[in-house]
């Protein structure tokens, strides 16, 4: 048995879990929002407290993990342990040495890997790509991430692979978060998406999704929020959604065309949340774009759903951690 | 001292070269038109003649090749040693043995691989992607063909990868050759280059081209005919050079976003006759597109020119079918 944790850092919220690697189950967890202020200490101590949150959870303290895993945004140096250039985290630009803080809290090793390439290796190992040898991971939330692993092996280029949402899949298209125009993340990613609602609002179209939002006390428009708007047939909601699904089709498409991977697995918090029937319409949407149109990839939903990115990050402190053989 | 027959088969030229994979030497070479009518046994017999003259060139017979190597278009099964769907070759639709049918002829084993696939293999082993341990290889010619080596290992996914042509730059732009929209070569192909140029002329623009072409002897829009188009200043052709230049930058991007590949090597016909200024153009289309745009890949032209192909037939050879350690 070999205890692990797992943390799962994102934009605004903290999953923390202990996960143990021997019968892959889930023994605790804890959920805490992602301070919007007070920088990398105040992240750190959040991080701290959901893991021992998780701990308690599961009758443990946190000296009895062997290792804990960190899966975040921005750019992670996983021999530094460092992490930087995270722009959904606050007052986070140099790289801040996170492993080091942490594991002087928990007496143990901590491993830093990047969100999306730790929940795309769990899907892979223990999730929707079990079976598979190869894989695409496309993460579907505020932005839009992707993974890959290839033949068993994660593949991260030279340690920024993985940026599906920016491939171009409109020249001179809407313009994106990122700047650029045409991105695939300019119509399908979360803020994009809001963007697009308000734009439309503006122009005097009716929709209920502020109003929902505003009911679950929210200040954006969640994957909650998008999931009831549908559900109750707004029409401005659903033509968003189409536009995303489109343009997630042409995106994911044009990587399959480049790579002939045999799986995709659609995440992210609008990818979990809209779940089975959704992958339908993306995939749907990929095949009037794929060039061998007769034999294309299994499109299915991410197996871990929201736990996935902190299963990740604990399987992530296994492999670059591994416990001492027993003397 | 390895001596390897190389066969590149075009759609409209066959190139045949003999190789010594030992100091990586051409020893003989020659080229033939690719039959346009007579099926799989007229271009049988037009590579068995090709292959012939060059090892005539190098003062050989066919029966001291070690092995011999075919790089194809169209659907290749190196396993069977047939080819199908070929539709840029005549009447060659259904599987044909062709390592079976040359073998015989030869006397020497025969190994098939995928055109692009094989040529990208050689710029990897001997060409622009020497010092590289990952590389896109874009072959940009009457298509767009894309070739992928990830970790020294060639990558074809399930048999099919590397149709970085069809990936989509513009939702519900220009009409492909392959019959869908937006894709990368509806732009860039040299076959859609051509269609573009005669449209620009239907509606009544000026151009040289066409009348290169007939000087030359061509019925079609070759590299040549548009490289010389351009070294006069011919302003439609420029606008279309332009217009596949512009895709080829986005299209290119977009793989590099998705697979932060350290090298990039431009080759094909157009690719090799326009050479390194145009590759600085397509490097400084990409630049726009690029997510992380301060350390983008290396672009270079394919070292190996249009032998390239042949080349990498000549080492599928060598690695498909080993010569017998010596007794």
């Amino acid at each position: 048995m070999s205890l692990r944790g797992g943390l799962d850092l994102g934009g605004t919220k903290i999953q923390a879990i202990v996960f143990d690697t021997g019968d892959e189950r889930v023994l605790g967890q804890a959920r805490r929002p992602t301070p919007q202020e007070g920088g990398p200490a105040a992240v750190t101590g959040a991080l701290v407290e959901a893991l021992q949150e998780a701990t308690q959870g599961a009758g443990l303290v946190p000296e009895r993990l062997a290792g804990v895993g960190v899966g975040s945004p921005g750019e992670t140096d996983s021999a530094q342990g460092t992490v930087a250039h995270a722009s959904n985290l606050p007052d986070w630009d140099a790289p801040f040495a996170l492993a080091a803080a942490l594991s002087e809290r928990f007496g143990a090793p901590v491993s830093i890997g990047n969100d999306v390439d730790v929940a795309t290796q769990a899907e892979f190992q223990l999730g929707a790509g079990r079976s598979a040898s190869s894989l695409l991971g496309v993460f579907w939330g505020t932005g839009v991430g992707g993974g890959l692993v290839f033949e068993g092996q994660p593949w991260s280029g030279r340690g920024a692979a993985g940026e599906i949402g920016h491939m171009v899949i409109k020249r001179d298209g809407a313009r994106c978060p990122c700047g650029r125009r045409g991105c695939m993340e300019a119509y399908a990613g979360r803020r994009a998406m809001e963007e697009r609602a308000r734009l439309l609002t503006d122009r005097g179209r009716k929709t209920e999704l502020f109003r929902i939002m505003r009911e679950r006390g929210r200040s954006n428009l969640s994957s909650g929020v998008w999931a009831r708007a549908l559900s109750r047939g707004d029409e401005l909601a659903s033509e968003v959604v189409e536009r995303a699904v489109g343009a997630l089709g042409a995106g994911i498409a044009s990587a399959v065309n480049l790579l002939d991977i045999e799986l995709v697995v659609i995440g992210g918090g609008l990818g979990v949340r809209f779940g089975e029937p959704m992958a339908e319409r993306i995939f749907a949407a990929m095949r009037p774009h794929l060039f061998f149109d007769d034999r294309p990839p299994v499109v299915r939903v991410a197996a871990l759903g929201d736990l996935g990115g902190a299963i990740g990050a604990a399987l992530l402190s296994e492999r670059l951690s591994p416990a001492p053989a027993p003397a």
